[in-house]
């Protein structure tokens, strides 16, 4: 019993796969010894404080995997070793992600974590059981390829609202992640489509896009935005961006650019501007500013945004703007694909929308995030004289540009040595750089904040500190 | 008031949407007159004998539109008519869906409808409230790109004991519906891929894989399902099956068939065998057959069911379960797509069938259909002068096909006359007939009876007997 000394990490990775993980070492080492007896649930659950249900799930997954087994009334037992090796052998073969996922630093900056500690349950739950205890069989029943009209007009109204979007319900397509809508709108823009990236830019989009069109090409980017002078000179029509915060160089697209791109757009039929607007609740400084799709005359944007990163990444809803001209093109060829989206989880969010909770839940969220923000901008400022900060007026990231000559490569693995995950610009390039660009590129770390409560973020950068010697 | 006598069809089409249009075409041929004033919610709810939710959503619908007004304190008022002819002719156009769904027959024998008035909300209320009080921001944060383990593991074994399925957790994939699925499958089976289905076959998967293959071709088929030979001469690489019931012509494939059929496969490192088993649950006559890929040794058949139409349809749930050499190629190439299954859902459904409730509905369902399928060929016993049966061992449609001479247009059309609605075998063509065939061809129509009840199938055949003259 003594070896379950877990130390877990409260740095977003589960604790159930934490808990999983060092049974399991401690099995395979040798450490705890065939038909050596567990301590029961409950006893570990106290021991390590936290919920049953979580060592439950530990430990199934160590039975489902036949590291222990499970003796009626007596409790669990680590099982035969011999027997083992080879299961899991053949396993772990199949298991890039879990492996990949697994994450010895104890402070992890991902500019993807977000912060589920104050999502609203209570509320989540009540509309759950509201929205079961109503109407029966037309919320279980097979909705509308689109999504549900009700839930289309409650996101048309916030879109408005909230980014300025014009557009009616029957233009909006619900669906199960961004990664499912990218891969729609692959289909609507066709096999004949070449599309145009910055680099570095948001990877997954950059493969979801390349999968369907006929080409995927790059285009230089400015402290404004991509080039415009330089996609005119492609074979482009279309073009991926983010321009309320681009990912990862946390640039913000001015009025300036935005109507250079329209304009871009306008001067085609069918040339058309993808707007992922993947993180423009949360705004620091400045007034907010309106979606490009606010400014959009011709119907050339198609705006993409989600709720996973809002509300929770379980809740797998986003939702695409289609400009008049995709849309006839989506109901006459691709309206026979089933939503993706179970009615349940759309009546519910359509009563959490409606309801207000989604507005107080996000208002919440970005006070919390503000706070961060400003803890670790706080923290930063003895970084200033080896690193250059950017990207720090929206989004869940910022950016440290180093000024003494150190590689990416470098940077990340003295953070690591130190307990620190951070990550390097690098990781976003979709195309590998020229000699010329590879001689220019300035290292540049990205620092996500929204995973990490105030105390981790002060502790992960006073390690940091030690770790680039400042 | 006394213009709001709704004749409600219980066929499966949404009440609210009947409510809906009736007040919407009131309003329009001017009927209900601008300023008049509607029942209240609840007066029409009691009066329809619905829930009120049904007509708030009837209401709502008309609202968002424009057709009503709110007034508060004071009810809900046709709203100025001039106004609407134009918002509602720029919306029709839009909406070829909701048009088509428009149903004006007393009786759908839909092969695609299925019964949710047994469907256990007790229950899965119940599991939806234990999932959402437990360990709170692991069930809210996102899941493996597979789908959870544990339900992977659950359907795995699930698939085992049902269907004779032989895998282990790590080949399924958990997706949002079977049209997802097969987005995903086209991706693994790569641009290059020719494949090969029967004709008429389910339009659906010929459609989506058809996105993104090569080639689709068709190869014909007779009493125990699709020709081996006619398929060696081709060059496909890859074949769509049904072996358990196929769609639409019900054929049950023989163990010889799916013997040659797994030969071909193995004859060639890249040839496979998509197996799709949409509705294996539901088998009357004879001994349960298991699926193809229970027979198959040598890793050639992509299995793939779905929970929504054995639970409901708004559980948007399937599962692909890959061979080894395919899976390989997801996981080196197509894992990093998110998964489109809230985590909410699956733990919801692995509770669901782990604590033997999935068992129970299926049982109950099973005994359900049957006895609608007894009462449905009781009824059809003069009908086979006329017709002959087939189809009649599994699934939830039967086939008629007629002897007379006449095609599926005017039976279709004289069972439309007496406010039936069937469907015709021609509808699940993927490909014209060449003039042989056409002349070859015996109108086939399809009868489904998953949606009805039992005296709805019996004054629905009684009105196709006069309909068809029997």
């Amino acid at each position: 019993m003594q070896d379950l000394v877990i130390e877990l990490r409260y740095d977003g990775s589960h604790l159930y796969e934490q808990i999983y993980q060092h049974i399991r070492e401690e099995i395979r080492t040798g450490r705890l010894l065939c038909g050596e007896k567990l301590p029961s649930t409950r006893y570990l659950a106290a021991y390590l404080q936290v919920s049953r249900a979580t060592v439950e799930l530990a430990y199934e997954q160590l039975l489902s995997e036949g590291y222990i087994e499970s003796v009626p009334y007596k409790g669990y037992y680590v099982a035969q070793v011999e027997e083992l090796y080879r299961i899991d052998g053949s396993k772990e073969k199949h298991k890039p992600e879990s492996a990949l996922r697994t994450n010895t630093c104890a402070f992890d900056f991902s500019p993807n974590a977000i912060d589920m500690r104050v999502f609203p349950f209570e509320t989540w739950r009540k509309i759950t059981k509201n929205t079961l205890s109503q109407d029966k069989s037309e919320t279980f029943s097979l909705g509308e390829p689109k999504g549900d009209l009700a839930l289309r007009e409650t996101i048309a109204r916030y879109l408005h609202a909230s980014r300025g979007v014009n557009c009616s319900a029957e233009q909006i397509i619900v669906g199960a992640g961004n990664d499912y809508l990218l891969t729609l709108l692959g289909y609507i823009l066709g096999r004949d489509s070449v599309i145009a990236f910055e680099n570095p830019t948001y990877p997954r989009a950059w493969k979801i896009l390349g999968l369907l069109a006929k080409k995927l090409l790059t285009v230089s980017a400015d402290e404004n935005g991509i080039s415009v002078d330089e996609l005119k000179k492609t074979d482009a029509n279309a073009v991926y961006v983010m321009p309320s915060h681009q990912y990862p160089r946390g640039v913000v697209m001015p009025i300036g650019r935005r109507m250079e791109l329209l304009n871009w757009a306008s001067h085609a039929t069918d040339r058309y501007i993808i707007e992922d607007d993947y993180d423009s609740e949360f705004r620091y400084r400045g007034k907010p500013i309106p979606s490009l799709q606010a400014s959009d005359q011709t119907g050339k944007v198609v705006y993409i945004g989600t709720v996973s990163k809002s509300i929770a990444p379980a809740i797998r809803v986003s939702y695409m703007v289609l400009p008049k001209q995709l849309l006839r093109r989506y109901e006459e060829n691709y309206s026979f694909f089933s939503s993706t989206v179970s009615r349940i989880d759309q009546t519910i969010l359509n009563e959490f929308i409606r309801d207000g909770a989604f507005e107080r839940h996000l208002n919440r969220m970005r006070k919390l995030y503000k706070e961060k923000h400003e803890v670790l901008l706080e923290q930063l400022k003895d970084f200033q004289k080896d690193f250059v900060l950017s990207g720090e007026n929206a989004g869940l990231h910022i950016l440290l540009t180093d000024r003494q000559g150190r590689s990416e490569e470098e940077l990340i693995a003295a953070a690591a040595g130190a307990g620190v995950r951070v990550y390097g610009m690098k990781g976003a390039l979709v195309q590998p750089l020229s000699l010329e660009q590879e001689k220019a590129w300035k290292a540049t770390i990205l620092l996500g904040f929204g995973g990490l409560t105030q105390e981790e973020i002060v502790k992960g950068i006073s390690f940091l500190r030690k770790a680039w010697g400042i």
